[in-house]
């Protein structure tokens, strides 16, 4: 099994998303979690750049790193001052990595545009710069910016800019297609030329401007790079860059090249997901391999199929990047698809009995009233509980009382009193909120963190709404699904009502009986399923 | 330049992605922008499997489309009966379509496993279906579902099926690359053997289950398919379909095929933006081409550069496909666009007045906050009114107290208590709803009427919630958009906060206010310009 480098550049590329920005202590967790998948380079940020990165790197060497190797990153020489004279290259050296990344430009365009210097100097700050970093025993990758552009433009000083890295020592040859406008085939043919031009390392990093970087990493793999480049779940400047997630996979599943080692496959969702946790972005549900969408069935048709042999519809099995199959709850599913989800209750129920038939029943009545339990199974499990018996109340509402104000006082307009009962002790309490949701909300919590302390593990971290029907207005009824996480598991939950914070609260109680019953009672949750997908870096 | 056909099946395959649910009235809007946008197929359903399908067929037949041929979609007939004697191919007829799309298995696994029928069985069901329907005058594509696959496992009978299809009389055979795992190379060579076999139009029609669906359409176009399937924004089953929005402009702006109309390409991004909105799902920033990020430019090096020339970073350029540069943003924004709304109120402000570009910053701010004027055009017009003085108050609110209960009394948990001022006469009231909003409204309104009866002749038609940054979860903003109508207009307003009263209310009071410059102040309609403004299906 040919062996193809794995360089993640989420820490740099990646951080210059719109919307993203990691804290030192982020960098320090996702380099652990990464270094525990078995990359291997983790291109850190850019120390010359910014202050925080140098502060990140004194505090990374103190990680007992496995797998990765850290790069700092940084540009050539500016034009016209020498190599040891530039405050950037003191930078990298300070950040004291044993290897450095290095981008020049390869695109003439940009030589004279932007750096306004001659194409001749150009090639000398790639050299001195490669040649220094050598010198002081550096292993180097030399990122060819706008490579792919530069080559249609003046293909013959692409390649010189390559030339003057190699002559200098680089240990790689990085072809970076930065504006992410190529096709397939076009990297597929150039990385092919220069592959046989030069005897070393070659590496790709595309962006994903054209929609294509995945498949560009793959072509230029195919025509010979051993080194791919690319980010957690994609994130970066614009479209984003290859997606780790994507290319990882499709190599190592489906090609038969070594990425990671294969032991570590199965952690590959669990890490997508953390990454998008510690940046506090959305996880793409729609993400190949690793999103929670990417095997679910909806259609009747293919749910059925996929009962009788899951290879009909699944590129893959999806327990090998530790994903997990989802039949969508919804009025196709069929009968084995709910009895899953009933057997992670009771095991003794089959699809016979005559329960399966009465919790069916139940569904079909929710889904009418305008429930719908793809992707809020916790609240359907809640209910399955209940039909069969295994169900306990944790609390008992005595009653709430919300109020919105109009003139508000210090900005805050929406309060919340509420009463609740657990065995015979009684609490009242009242919390303010951004919003009457809110406030209920943080009331609730506040009410039941004497009882039950686990509570505070525990925070929403996504609400949506949808309005049914929606041409009754003000008076329609709304759809309010609440995500919620203790850090070790995600779940999402389900309230209907054309009281938007009637709705509410019934989503918020779900997810905390939920939480409670996965603490107090759990054999049989759905968590044993996916205890194994989490792969904590602490 | 080639012209490619373009294929859209975001009513139907997209429908089956994860989330997505729509209504026939939502159906029929998407109809009719896609059809201005200028696709020529727009597949529209299964009328065999879902009576609201059947509700569309019958009235999109009203619509007067331009450009794009309405496609109802089926299987082939089941194993063992007479096509005649199927309901699923009734129902295809009874759609009434000119154009009719039928699926068949050119997978063998697929035949045995699921169909659990013969091979020669299979052949017979494509053939009498396609040979059947054509009897009937109609236009045929025969979707082979799972033909890479199949290709794959027994290329012999892959081309088999094909063969059926081909010579019943089929007018395209789409292949179709179901479960989303093959590349790029491989979709280029079976695309060519079949290319070369059979002489009539191939499709093409990707999943994105390995991040490849764009690169195979493209693969397959250039091995000389002419038929190009997706959805718009890739939503759909699973990891979601080619995603039109990127397969059109790389095919169109970067390898100079004719995907549509060359004028048209500039509605892009507000056609996919319309998808997402009609949908209720968020607009992908990171989307190629389209997303709100795909031009946004974030490292000063990359910002500095785009200054210079934006060639240096862009592989388009972003008004092609009527998108934006974002660092630009105050000083392009649309001024033209937004001029026009401005004349409307204002015919003698120019492109150069001082005022516009007063209005432009506001609309940046506006945005900013989580204001989105597409679609909502009522309440900017309010604003510009605001801004060159042409505003009157038709009311004060003195204030209002909304409160929630639990338990609550005969089934109403919600009441408000409004206090108005009309000149300088007051009113105070109070309603019961369902929910906090409806209270409100209602409240409002009974104020109201008194001072301006026509209030009576206007109703709420939608009430849509979007939650905006969702994850922070209850203390997130809420975007709210109504739809009022008063028999004459259809208009819709806008509000945004962090607490789903307030953005309600700012959104009521938009409606109302709107409805009455209307009634004392205006001559004409604002919906004339807003029309070629958006490029709205409406």
């Amino acid at each position: 099994m040919k062996k193809i480098y794995v360089y993640d550049s989420t820490l740099r590329d990646g951080a210059q998303a719109q919307g993203i920005s990691f804290t030192v202590e982020d960098k320090l967790k996702i380099v652990k979690r990464l270094d525990k998948l078995g990359l291997d380079y983790i291109e850190a940020g850019n120390p010359g750049s910014n202050p925080k990165d140098l502060e990140f790197f004194q505090r990374v060497k103190n990680l007992n790193l496995k797998n990765a190797k850290i790069i700092a990153f940084g540009s050539t020489r500016r034009a016209g001052i020498k190599v040891e004279d530039d405050d950037n290259i003191k930078s990298l050296i300070k950040a004291g990595t044993s290897a450095i990344a290095i981008f020049g430009k390869s695109w003439d365009f940009h030589v004279t545009e932007v750096l306004k210097t001659t194409l001749d100097e150009n090639l000398s700050m790639i050299y001195d710069t490669v040649r220094y970093l050598k010198d002081q025993g550096k292993e180097v990758v030399f990122d060819a910016e706008l490579f792919f552009e530069g080559y249609k433009d003046n293909p013959g000083y692409a390649m010189e800019t390559l030339k003057a890295a190699y002559s200098a020592g680089a240990d790689c040859l990085c072809l970076c297609e930065t504006t992410g406008g190529s096709f397939p085939t076009e990297i597929y043919e150039v990385t092919a030329k220069v592959v046989k031009e030069f005897p070393t390392v070659i590496g790709i990093h595309c962006h994903n401007d054209s929609g294509m970087a995945v498949a560009n990493t793959i072509m230029a793999v195919q025509a010979g790079a051993v080194q791919v480049q690319g980010t957690m779940n994609g994130i970066g400047e614009r479209c984003g860059n290859a997606n780790l997630c994507t290319v990882i996979p499709n190599l190592q599943l489906k090609l038969g090249y070594r990425c990671i080692p294969e032991e570590n496959m199965k952690y590959l969702s669990s890490a997508s997901r953390y990454l998008s946790e510690v940046a506090n972005i959305p996880h793409d549900e729609r993400a190949p391999y690793v999103g929670s969408s990417a095997f679910a069935h909806k259609a009747g048709m293919h749910s059925d199929a996929v009962g009788k042999n899951p290879k009909t519809y699944e590129h893959i099995d999806p327990s090998l990047v530790g994903n997990m199959r989802t039949i969508l709850m919804s009025e196709v599913a069929g009968r084995s698809a709910v009895l899953n989800l009933v057997n992670h209750v009771d095991s003794s129920i089959t699809k016979d009995s005559p329960v399966t038939k009465k919790i069916l029943e139940r569904l079909k009545e929710l889904e009418y009233e305008g429930y719908q339990y793809e992707g809020a199974e916790s609240s359907f499990e809640l209910e399955i509980r209940k039909i069969l018996g295994k169900y306990k109340e944790y609390f008992q509402l005595g009653e709430f009382k919300v109020i919105v104000n109009e003139p508000s006082l210090y900005n805050i307009n929406s309060s919340a009193m509420i009463k609740i009962k657990v065995g015979d002790q009684e609490e009242i309490t009242a919390a303010e909120g951004d919003g009457p949701v809110n406030a209920l909300d943080k009331a609730l919590r506040k009410a039941l963190e004497r009882f039950y302390p686990q509570i505070k593990e525990m925070k929403l971290t996504d609400f949506k709404v949808r309005v049914l029907d929606s041409t009754s207005a003000t008076a329609a009824k709304v759809r309010v699904l609440i995500e919620s996480t203790d850090g070790e598991e995600v779940w999402t939950t389900i309230g209907v009502s054309t009281d938007i914070i009637d709705a509410s609260w019934k989503a918020l109680v779900d997810s905390i009986e939920y939480k409670l019953i996965k603490d107090f009672e759990e054999n049989g949750t759905v968590k044993d399923c996916v205890e194994d997908l989490f792969h904590s870096a602490e």
